[in-house]
């Protein structure tokens, strides 16, 4: 059934939903910042700065009037970056009510707050009714998703009808979504796999070959694993789509921007000048920023995401954080940081 | 300390053991079929069939007697295609004492039996006394490892006694052995991590994207997983480095001959005709046979499996077999394969 759907952020990821929403003949309002992006996108169905070569479905329209975009949507789909989440959440509030859902698409932890994306969104939003809301991750490069190539995603819901009506939304031939109720657990694995994605980067920006990606990675998914089980969520859902799923598709493909970020502050660059030039949000910095300090207070040992901070924020060489983590002492795998359920 | 050492085995894992325990001071007896390449190594200490552009320590001594090789060893490394287990097993049986640990780097189901390569040592050398066995296995590709790239790897050992012994063999600085108590879950995993290399490789081979290719990794690991937990081992070694590590580095990495000879049948070559050109052993094609006909006659759901054998050796088109996979009707990512403790 043909659904009044916003699509908030008109960057790579948006703009992919935007597609699939426009593939499923929804009617779809995608919101952009920039008024030229808008008019690329409404007269010649393209996005060439974040989806290169790829003709979007003519039913998108885009705009930058939040209310033309919002006000009529029964969803909204936040695709903005984390650390724009507050701003857009504000701007959104005239426009929600009693039928929105809102799905967000977006991945990040709040510094100093430690706040997921959604408990960023019940703060703002304390004083409204909606809907409900969801989240959709898992390993999806917004190119092959917008060229319809096939995809499979994870979705959360705070209710199961929730749940299963944006199941019902995005779903394609293409685009499998598959529910998991694991809330809390989807969200994190989303957010926090952008660190191991960074410290891969870095290694291979050090000359590092295969096999010590591979071992990094291990462990990055261990590591992120004991963070979500101490803070609740299953240690199943790690090893899904939105966990493991997800790590892979960032860790071994240089679309992901957190990986080339890695790789050149690998190479040798400072985090400003490669910030700077990448002119795009690196989730992956932030959420670093704020993982170290969380699991300091909540005592659970993060070597790669601890590795990785001093990297960034204490200039510590990158080669030494590499070889640390190589060489650390312990010697049998379950000790060293395979005990998912551990939460010490 | 210095060990007597021999090697058995001179394709690429075994010629780079071989050089690791060089590297470690050990004397390294280096056992190959082949008179000419036992030549080439003790002459050029080069092994360029198998290990292009890297040169070999020069205390590896090869040799084509499987007593000169075996004799003197305390510690003999079996590192041979396992269909070639049992005729090696029986050649070793006059050179095996009270003092011998065997380490085996074999990964496969023997077809039929359903045997791991320990157990078919086992059978072979029922009526012999030797102090232990060890499996090793984990993320190497053997170039890396040739060339002294951080590696890490898992052994598990009959006593803790031999797993200890085994990881000072061959722990440097370059190569990290980490123990692991489960000898199931690390043999497993090794072996039946290549059939998800195999249907990676058929997938890419159609032209599938690295969305598909993360999420067919993330099923291919429960789905192998699930055998094993069904088997006995512990799910936390199949997240480890013997089972997700080992995965990774074999589904990424065009060094896989499994990915490789995957990737030629999903391009529409024939089994026969890609068997033949490799020239090489491809252990995921014998291992999906062995694993489909156990996975049936246990009652363990192995998807990807089933529909590689059926491209494999029953003539499906291998975009039928794809297809399907992305299609499947459950829609709870729980339901559809992450269940990893779920045995039915």
């Amino acid at each position: 059934m043909k659904k009044q759907a916003a699509v908030i952020g008109a960057g790579s990821w948006g703009t992919a939903l935007a597609s699939v929403l426009g593939q499923n003949q929804h009617t779809v309002r995608l919101w952009c910042r920039r008024e030229a992006l808008a008019e690329e996108i409404n007269t010649a169905h393209k996005n060439e700065g974040y989806l290169k070569g790829i003709v979007l479905p003519d039913n998108i329209v885009a705009t930058t009037d939040m209310k033309e975009a919002a006000e009529k949507a029964s969803y909204i789909v936040l695709a903005v970056p984390s650390g724009a989440v507050r701003k857009i959440a504000r701007k959104l509030m005239p426009y929600l009510h009693e039928d929105t859902i809102v799905v967000h698409a977006a991945k990040g932890i709040e510094p100093e707050s430690f706040l997921r994306v959604s408990q960023i969104l019940k703060e703002e939003w304390a004083d409204l009714s909606f809907r409900g809301m969801a989240v959709l991750s898992g390993p999806s490069h917004a190119e092959e998703v917008a060229e319809q190539q096939p995809t499979t995603v994870a979705v959360s819901g705070t209710s199961e009808q929730v749940q299963t009506l944006v199941q019902e939304l995005f779903m394609n031939q293409a685009f499998r979504v598959y529910t998991n109720d694991d809330f809390l657990g989807v969200e994190l694995g989303g957010a926090l796999k952008n660190i191991i994605a960074l410290g891969i980067g870095l290694t291979s920006g050090l000359g590092y070959g295969d096999n010590a990606k591979a071992a990094l990675m291990t462990r990055g998914l261990a590591e992120i694993t004991r963070l979500g089980t101490h803070l609740g969520a299953s240690p199943l859902t790690f090893t899904g789509l939105s966990g493991l799923g997800d790590l892979i598709v960032t860790c071994t493909s240089e679309h992901s921007r957190n990986w080339r970020a890695g790789n050149q502050i690998g190479s040798g660059k400072s985090l400003e000048d490669v910030l700077e030039q990448m002119g795009m949000v690196v989730e992956g910095v932030r959420t670093t920023e704020a993982v170290y300090h969380w699991s300091r207070e909540l005592g659970v040992e993060m070597p790669i995401t601890e590795g990785l901070y001093k990297v960034l924020f204490e200039h510590v060489p990158p080669e030494n954080m590499a070889k640390s983590l190589m060489e650390r002492g312990k010697k049998n795998e379950k000790e060293h940081s395979i005990m998912l359920l551990d939460n010490n």
